[in-house]
């Protein structure tokens, strides 16, 4: 990872990803990344859809101690309807009692805004709110851009099969609009995390997918957090959720969001139960809204509510072979079990809806009740839940409030359709959001795969966006490593879904990269790959030499059984052809010596001399 | 890998699976592994299938100058119907045209038998043959045995959807036979191969998965390929090919062949290309057989054989974007065009099946243009040849030998079923086997995962036997950590396909694995996970104290917020309750007032004590 200028007084990882420039597109300067490939290709520069904010861009001046530039603080002062007003002050125990002597503690964000945003009384500053009154938004022309890369470049085919999705040729603001309007797409955006590019996720557009973040008890620290989302971005997380639970969990936070060009989204019920001492009984609807509060200021983007697990669906999942396995799902089950009460989430949705409006943050309506096995999948407790989440999203479309969905999990692959079916007819197609799901129980150490393989088939079913499981899942905290292993395999799973979904431009990459390989243009390869640092090192280890990265075989077979070296001799014998006159005297094969003699001296003298000076390359 | 007994001194890896006791079940002492569980669970062992043969049986000598012991002579020598002839003597050209000084060879394996079987004159030794005459063979009696772990063990419930196959709730001897007898499975055992265990490739039986092996022009040598052989089957690969295209050829695959306790597939037109110095139309039918008697001997159980390459076909892949990625196919794409000329091996087709049943080796009729890339599947070229390899099926057939069929290769997510449906319909539902598919091209590094995710659909859809993807596809050879990484991704899948066809018994580990983890038996979590060793390493990555190994926690929520913990206390809860009068209480939830205080009374006092001592233990 040579190219990799990691800055270590800053901390995080910056420089452009191997082979790409940063781009900056029409007016609005939509980041993307163009790949430039050898000129002997002849072919144009490969642009992909780029996450990784100003952290690839050379000409970016990056501190992480000041934040990313406010990019769409202008667009939000010019809809006239927010209001400043001094933000909440924070409290000991928003960072886990942390006293003020600090100790123990992460420093604080040096540049915390004293002052926050947040609608003016009565308005409402979802873009869904905007959408439903018919105007376009700056956030929605930056993602008709952004979801539009490669369009122009191709003809447009639409080989794939979408499920009944609609997705367009050709991405227009108008359409972004519709589908924020009909509640199938969501921007998250909230006011006071103005450094967020906007990105949308639905099941029109290009599936995303999301990285998990945050310390625990038990380990991390804040400088390794903000790298763990710049790190996370660079691989291709769309959105990023921080996870935290131990201490310093405010001032982790902010050095986040401040930092952060992707949305950010949280589980504010894992703060307030810090803020109960960890005691689920003693949380109070006063505690969890002055976290949302606390979060709202901050800038958080998405809040996982789990507001379905609901008292009567709590003894449904006394019989599981797993139980409950959301951390949220279990607190709110220990809360209504011990009050015997139903839930205040529950109680209070409309009371939380009202904050979500207030700062355009999108509900992530929360799956408590997920199935944690193969055993458990779709049974009475996740579907229970799942039609009281449609009817939630409801709820908060009344107040046009944007609205995701959280889905499982673990679940067999003859059962994963079931969930989208479901999902798509009980919340009127709000956008779903899956973990994973993960196909089988029995491979910890591997569960980026078992549940790789569930997201992409979920995410050509239709599935908006898909929550990363990284190698460590079920066993300890992610690595460095584990996460970008965790990205870049939901990353091609989102891709192979576009893919099959007929995604008018999703097979630009794959076939760009296609003929990079089969015309042996090796750094070409690596470049247009999701990963070009591990593909380069993959390949050096066989054949280190800077000459095997030009030369017009591979280590696989070896210069003189390639494969693919034949297959362009096949080529350029059926151009020296005319195909017509060819297949005439070929087929039927019975009636095909006459021309044979011909055919092959013509073959010989076109083919074999080629062929033979790589053989006696080997044979030197 | 504390565990591993790597007995340096003859260069393979030995020593049992943690957390296994090897076991042999019955007369036939059929090979399995069993997984003791902790005493607290209360749980049987759980038997799992196994294909490592003696390495991991303490009570195995294993001296691989010596080879394997031989299973199945004497059940060869029963039937009455083998000779016993001197072999074919080796030639210099078998190894590259090593000397007689063998300088730069390996050391050629010191116990050659001499003297080999073959089918008396008029006879056949396929056990197709035996099958269609009604006889059961002991290796279908095996067969029986193997297949049906686990299903003593369960209420067999049939939860899936295997698309039309015909899997039993019990597998009999006779069940083998009918399969076998009908094409639909196949039992690969060379004559001359009596090392191996049998087992069964087919749509009606567990999903199987094959690694690879083989040096090259580039790099290896015998030592390191035994071993990666010993070590793929360590992990669960239930065949290896052997695709050794360098020197040595002859005597590394000796080694191979006798120290396997698995099937052994090659695909002979890379030695006979070998023996012509690499030029591929200087290839003769003499020489290929010459090739397959060699082989034959030598006791290779299954043959791929690119025989649907037809001459007419050639000019089809001209205009893909990566033609001919097969090397056996471009091979004989190339043979055909420098000669104009009709394959070799589709016009000797049936010279060769008289070879085939004369040991019983199984045809692998390979895939010559399978797609190599996503902008290439499904298309002309790749179903011609389908078409041809059904003819060829039952041309096979005809003589009752034994055959499977390749398929590919890269095929989008939406194209893959389409594959699998062609094939059952044009092939008379012979075993498919199949490449993956990568489902995408843009992630070189990740093909084990991208082609993970193809292999457990097709394996859902159909397929037989899945043949790995290791992480340096396209890239370079495969190590010992890429060869582990494969074979356990492919394990997954594959058994992920068995869970979603409703394979009875499939469950049963993914159930006992996920009970562990409920209960916090991280011993048994690990040991009844496909790759133990890993998953405790990543888990003691985060806590390796050996405490945290009976820690009612983990490292993802600490002790504070364990979701598993809280679960628990839940369904304590609810057992001490009447379930039916606390839904009456509680649902609907308007009426749950009545009894509320009395049931929060309760609870607080079975939950709650327990809860804050773990609490408090963080706060210590």
């Amino acid at each position: 990872m040579a190219d990799i200028n990691s800055t270590f007084d800053i901390g995080v990882t910056t420089g452009p990803i191997r082979g790409s420039r940063k781009i900056h597109v029409g007016p609005l300067g939509v980041a993307m990344r163009e790949i430039d490939l050898e000129p002997s290709s002849g072919e144009p520069p490969v642009r992909v859809y780029d996450t990784s904010g100003p952290y690839t861009d050379p000409a970016a001046q990056i501190d992480i101690r000041k934040g990313l530039p406010q990019l769409r603080r202008e667009w939000q002062l010019a809809r006239g309807d927010v209001e400043e007003y001094a933000a909440r002050e924070v409290k000991p125990e928003d960072n886990g009692q942390l006293g003020p002597d600090r100790s123990g503690g992460v420093p604080a964000f040096p540049n915390v805004r004293q002052r926050v945003l947040r609608a003016k009384p009565g308005a409402n500053l979802s873009q869904m709110h905007y959408a439903r009154r018919g105007i376009i938004t700056p956030e929605m022309e930056y993602v008709a851009i952004r979801e539009n890369i490669g369009r122009e470049q191709i003809a447009r085919e639409m080989d794939g099969n979408s499920w009944g999705a609609a997705i367009p040729e050709y991405v227009t603001p108008e359409f972004v609009r519709d589908e924020v309007a009909r509640g199938r797409a969501i921007i998250p955006s909230n006011v006071n995390h103005p450094e967020a590019e906007p990105m949308a996720i639905g099941r029109n557009f290009l599936v995303k997918i999301n990285a998990n973040i945050g310390n625990s008890a038990v380990a991390s620290d804040v400088a390794s957090e903000v790298d763990k989302m710049v790190w996370s971005i660079r691989w291709g997380a769309d959105t990023v959720m921080d996870l935290s639970t131990g201490r310093n969990i405010h001032d982790t936070r902010e050095w986040i969001i401040r930092n952060s060009p992707v949305p950010i989204g949280t589980v504010p019920i894992y703060q307030a139960l810090e803020k109960v001492g960890g005691i689920a009984e003693d949380l109070t609807w006063e505690i969890f809204r002055d976290t949302l509060i606390e979060q709202a200021e901050q800038g958080v983007d998405y809040f996982t509510i789990h507001a379905g697990v609901r008292l009567p669906y709590v003894p449904m999942t006394a019989k599981r072979v797993t139980g409950i396995v959301s951390r949220g799902g279990s607190i709110m089950a220990k809360w209504c079990l011990a009050h015997h009460k139903e839930s205040f989430l529950y109680e209070r949705f409309d009371e939380i809806t009202e904050i979500m409006k207030a700062y355009d943050i999108a509900y992530s309506l929360g799956d408590g009740l997920r199935p944690g096995s193969i055993a458990d999948a779709n049974d009475e407790a996740q579907f229970a839940e799942l039609y009281t989440l449609g009817e939630l999203t409801k709820r908060a479309w009344e107040q046009d409030v944007q609205v995701m969905i959280e889905g499982p999990g673990h679940v067999p692959m003859h059962k994963i359709k079931e969930n989208m079916d479901k999902q798509l007819a009980a919340c009127g197609e709000a956008p779903f959001y899956t973990l994973g799901p993960l196909v089988t129980d029995i491979a910890p150490g591997y569960d980026h795969i078992t549940s790789g393989i569930g997201a992409a088939m979920i995410g050509w079913f239709g599935t908006a966006m898909l929550c990363y499981v990284t190698p460590k899942e079920h066993l300890g905290l992610p690595d460095r490593d584990d996460v970008k292993v965790g990205v870049v395999t939901y990353k091609l799973a989102a891709h192979a879904a576009d893919l099959a979904k007929g995604h008018p431009a999703a097979k630009v990459r794959d076939d760009a990269l296609s003929r990079a390989r089969f015309e042996f243009r090796w750094r070409d390869q690596f470049n247009l790959s999701l990963d070009p640092d591990t593909a380069e090192q993959y390949h050096d280890q066989t054949l280190p030499a800077e000459g095997a990265k030009t030369a017009h075989f591979c280590s696989m077979c070896g210069p003189k059984f390639c494969s693919m070296k034949i297959t362009q001799e096949v080529r350029d014998f059926a151009a020296k052809q005319n195909s017509e006159s060819y297949l005439a005297a070929t087929a039927p094969v019975a009636d095909a010596e006459k021309g044979m003699d011909e055919m092959s001296r013509v073959y010989n003298e076109t083919g074999r001399e080629l062929y033979i000076g790589q053989g006696d390359r080997e044979h030197d």
